[in-house]
């Protein structure tokens, strides 16, 4: 048994379920990776981590709008220490979908989420069943 | 003629080209967004912007390194202010290639540019010719 962390085979060290668990619930801005029209977009979005789900809110109409229905998405956070030269990043891969349910609905409401586009619009609630998280740290 | 800038649908400030590119010099840490087996994927990257285009560099056999193969990316950057609560984002999309040239990655060599993972692997250098670049900002 070795004390030294699991690595990658590039020589990242493989962060456990439980430190990409506490990054994604200690950081509020991460970004969305879905594809629109067979291209890649990637936008940032204010988020919180809620029953153990990615959760952030979008605007009915935007692009984002797209992606919540039942599309594969991909959800990432990261770190980076100028100093130090040091960092880390977790990647979430899973489907997003349009919270529909009204108690879940006001549950979420609670959470004092404001969205990166805090639009007049209608706003939805958009959650990531999460099928894979990954994280690598970099030092 | 209004002093205020414009703003799109959703009441963001729309940032111009000359200001995406300021915050696209100023800045370091980047993400990436392909497609990888239809699937959205994103990752971080250290990257510079050198005569215009985003470069970063990745190792052979990596995921990133499928990208660089004349696929159509996304590349973002973004940043927040808690206290704040202002943040803006810059959306560069485009297409994706190693650079081949000797001169070229010669000059790229003397940008001082660590890859996120720094892996012992050959390292390529990847271009992304910009096709279309937005910004947001969010007060």
């Amino acid at each position: 048994m070795s004390d030294l962390p699991p690595m990658d085979r590039t020589g990242l060290e493989v962060l456990s379920a439980q430190e990409c668990d506490r990054l994604l619930a200690e950081n509020v801005i991460g970004r969305v990776a879905f594809v629109a029209d067979g291209e890649p977009v990637v936008l940032p979005v204010n988020y919180r981590l809620h029953r153990g789900a990615v959760v952030f809110r979008t605007a009915r109409g935007e692009k984002l709008e797209a992606a919540a229905r039942r599309a594969p998405v991909a959800f990432e956070i990261d770190g980076w220490d100028p100093d130090t030269q040091t960092g880390w990043s977790v990647l979430v891969r899973g489907v997003a979908e349009e919270v529909l349910d009204e108690d879940q609905v006001a549950e979420l409401e609670t959470l004092g989420l404001r969205p990166w586009a805090d639009s007049p619009q209608r706003r939805i609630w958009v959650r990531i069943r999460r099928e894979d998280v990954t994280g690598r740290r970099v030092q």
